[in-house]
């Protein structure tokens, strides 16, 4: 089939041919890639480059038109063509098997990354390389006679620099590491500047917040970079084993979902550049009577970013059954805590035909799916914040994973409240929003660091879209209480029925016609339906043991920061 | 162990508890839940939901503090636990196996769905339900002796109406499906008011877009949410696979990437609202000078919405190896084109120790394997979009699945497409950017269908920050382009080395303090890295045929346009 790859050069058209899905094998690289620029493709040292070419040829290399189809020409740069993609050789895929690595004795292998610590003994030099994808270096143990090695007495290869390393998988005399790579040779990639930050005395994550940019070169902030990845994997596929679809819930919004006040306006008119100085107020767009004229901006009127997909996502549950968003949200609120962001990423599952047992059901479920996903697949890091980060980790996780979530009314919480003779610094009264303390305390306390429920609330402190009981005082709201972070899932089922949502709308002096969509939802084939909201971040912060929101995050944004 | 939960109920503290991983069988519910208020649960009919009491209620149920536990304290309402969640039975789950049902006769099942069509005939009433979870409707067949045929009889269960049906799967007589329901039960859910927008008549997809919270109940929106769900999640599949990292870019950032002018911004300075008259000019903050004071905004000074998350993944990247993102990305581009929104999802990886030959075969890899995935997973959409939207679509995407992508530098692109005899209404000339027409050409006719890379471009025209090759003139850029689509996906090496990096930004005037952190990549370990961004929206219509990008997206953002 593929004769015609193969006729001489003839054109200084240079055509190169990618496959991943190769039929023959070729010959390797005879150029040698950019990097390293004198050594052959380090990965895997074992396979040999495999390619094809395919009939496409043919068409490919005409020089006129359809109708005048002739020989093709081909380049003498026939030998340039790419190469298939690999899954790169990383140290967790050395070190990261049940064997830790010793399943691999005696072969020579590759490893890239950064030197993380470099110790020169007087026959030996280590040199700890971490690449990042598990928390364990790779431990490089150099000879004198080890090419490369004037690299390491010359000192230009300090902390923070990358290499190339190629050495053989020898058994380690550490106590730390089943193996390490006995050095062949070594090739520094990119030095560092004495000035890197991250050198090997600690420094503090306030310090490390002014760095975002490098912090996750270091334990914690690579433990915790996995391990949000690892939830966030475990959140798609939870949802995806039961059917739920993956819904993009809008992020500019011209409708306001819990009430406005706390959100950032998304707007084109005023002139502003990086350029502070070059923002006159002057330029803003006004009407006759001095006010903003929306008509100019860019959507015809305000927009803001949204507080919540919730809304957008129950017109996709009233035709797929069950969706979920998984996306960023916003408040512009003032709030400089460590439980508060800008700008964080929500999951918001919206379950049709259920009511507020499916939906505190699924919640729980997928609580102890992602936990127990984090337990199986992230041991190296989860026993990194065992120990440095928050003691018992792993046993408050497991019973999280394993024990059964306890659930209760309100009114019976404020019941419990009430009667235990802890002092809360805020008093209890059935009404009123139940605060942090009084949140912890039924979950730590009262119950023993198993999650709880809290279900009905009253409508007063709830959002206008909550079913209302039969009692006509409480809704079908739930929140899910865990230790040490608190509310961490808010849900509720939504009101179905279309005359007690527009009274509700109405009570709250709420604008009915802004919510055309969402009342049509309860006029053309109404159902029962529920959802809940996950912080996405509060759930990194649970299970990482991580006491500020601002370090589970790659880049916070709070009140004075957006930085990088 | 939960001897203490069956102790006598003494107190009004209705206590429940949730169990996802059973330990024993309880009886069925006793309490028939909210949904529907007089039918059994309906999923799955065969098994009992089961229950678990823990330890933890021992713990659970005391009135005092720590120091004066007494005798657990339980309610009468036990029986008001909480089921385990599991999966709904889907009507993809019914008709969707090998046998399309037939595995299933004689099964007596629970249906919950829209209708969309009814037939009555003389003897018998033909209903179509649609779940959402496929194409396909459950053809319900009902005679005038099962129950709620009233309801059918009366008119009150038409087009859009919401409905809960029991029947016998039996095999169906049409040639359509191989098995229906023969409906014993039928019970109205929700009624669909006679002014529903979406009957059987065929309404226009611009109709439909003034009514997105209702099209995903077509089959078309609904398809299209299909396909586009499991293009995110391959995606999301192939890059764990392949040890990537998702990281999460930041939404709001005082950075910019490519350039400003095309950005939101996001601030909280406007007293703005949902009241449009609410916004006095002078409510502004403005300095002595009469310009914006930035200083008193949410952060300081001004911020936008991202263009583009690849400069902070690039800062992951070079800490975890692999990394991508996903997720929103803006331009305030006032183009009201069919391949133009404000808003769109961006797919971003990264990858280090890599360059551009590693770049475009992940680009490649990367978009056999979702292709792949669709066509393989949702085979009853496809063939819905090859019937409706774009005939040949299914043949267009298994070429692009199975064949190798052809690749070739911009200096030959622009050598054939002069060479060719095709007239084109933008003439070529080497330095300028290729249009649409150039683009679809190459791949389309020149390539066959074949999707080609073209690589290698002209500084000139592109990004600051794409690595200078050795001619001095052009840069390790690639697009990939993609029949009836065009350019699909944009990438690059990126320049690793610190003083060309610097020199670039001198040459573009831009402003190198704002790039500290970027620039502190090449000074600390700097390594040769590369990646690319592909506009998932794009990615959809690739896939699906359809022709406007509005149409691939739940809730478009134009300009003019944020409804929803």
């Amino acid at each position: 089939m593929a004769a015609a790859a193969f006729a001489p050069p003839s054109s200084s058209l240079r055509l190169r041919f990618l496959s991943f899905y190769p039929i023959r094998p070729i010959l390797p690289h005879s150029k040698p890639p950019i990097f390293p620029p004198f050594l052959p493709r380090p990965f895997p040292p074992s396979a040999p480059p495999r390619r094809s070419f395919c009939t496409v040829v043919a068409a490919a290399l005409h020089s006129g038109g359809a109708a005048e189809r002739t020989k093709p020409e081909i380049s003498e740069k026939w030998k340039d063509r790419v190469g298939e993609f690999r899954k790169k050789l990383k140290v967790a895929d050395i070190k990261g098997g049940p064997d830790e690595g010793l399943d691999r004795l005696g072969q020579t292998l590759v490893v890239t990354g950064w030197v993380r610590t470099l110790r020169v003994q007087s026959s030996v030099t280590f040199i700890e390389v971490n690449d990042g994808s598990c928390l364990s270096n790779m431990q490089c143990v150099m000879g004198s006679d080890a090419e490369g090695y004037d690299q390491v007495e010359s000192g230009s290869i300090t902390t923070g620099a990358s290499v190339w390393v190629q050495g053989v998988v020898a058994t380690s005399q550490g106590s730390k590491q089943k193996v390490e790579l006995k050095v062949k040779k070594i090739v520094m990639i990119g030095k560092s500047d004495p000035s890197y930050p991250i050198q090997k005395k600690r420094v503090s994550r306030e310090f490390l917040r002014t760095k975002a940019h490098l912090r996750p070169r270091t334990n914690t902030f690579g433990a915790v970079a996995r391990v949000r990845n690892a939830l966030a994997y475990a959140t798609h596929n939870f949802f995806q084993e039961n059917g739920f679809v993956w819904v993009s819930s809008p992020i500019i919004t011209g409708s306001d979902c819990e009430g406005a006040g706390e959100q950032f306006c998304v707007t084109t008119l005023i002139p502003s550049s990086n350029e502070v100085s070059d923002s006159p107020i002057d330029g803003i767009p006004k009407k006759e009577d001095g006010r903003v004229d929306w008509s100019q901006d860019f959507f015809g009127k305000p927009a803001f970013l949204t507080v919540s997909g919730q809304l957008n996502a129950e017109t996709y549950a009233t035709a797929l059954s069950d969706v979920y968003t998984f996306g960023p949200t916003f408040r512009a609120e003032n709030s400089n805590t460590s439980r508060h962001l800008a700008e964080f990423w929500m999951i918001e599952p919206e379950l049709a035909f259920a009511d507020l047992n499916d939906d505190m059901a699924c919640a729980t479920a997928y609580l102890q799916y992602v936990v127990r996903h984090v337990l199986d697949n992230c041991k190296e890091d989860m026993d990194f914040f065992n120990t440095w980060i928050e003691k018992g980790i792993i046993d408050r996780l497991t019973d999280v994973a394993e024990k059964d979530f306890v659930q209760l009314t309100y009114t019976d919480a404020v019941e419990l409240l009430l009667k235990t003779k802890k002092k809360f610094e805020f008093p209890v009264k059935w009404g009123c929003d139940l605060q942090s303390e009084h949140e912890r305390y039924l979950t730590e306390e009262a119950f023993s660091g198993c999650p709880v429920i809290v279900r009905d609330y009253p409508k007063e402190i709830k959002a206008f879209y909550m079913r209302q009981n039969d009692d006509g005082k409480t809704v079908a709201a739930m929140d899910m209480l865990v230790p040490r972070v608190g509310e961490l899932i808010g849900g509720s089922q939504r009101e179905e029925r279309l005359e007690y949502l527009e009274d509700r709308l109405d009570e709250l002096k709420l604008n009915k016609e802004a919510y055309w969509w969402y009342l049509d939802l309860r006029r053309y084939g109404s159902v029962p339906h529920a959802g809940f909201g996950l912080g996405f971040e509060r759930l990194v912060q649970f299970a990482t043991g991580i006491e500020n929101i601002r370090d589970v995050i790659p880049f916070p944004r709070t009140p004075g920061s957006s930085e990088f």
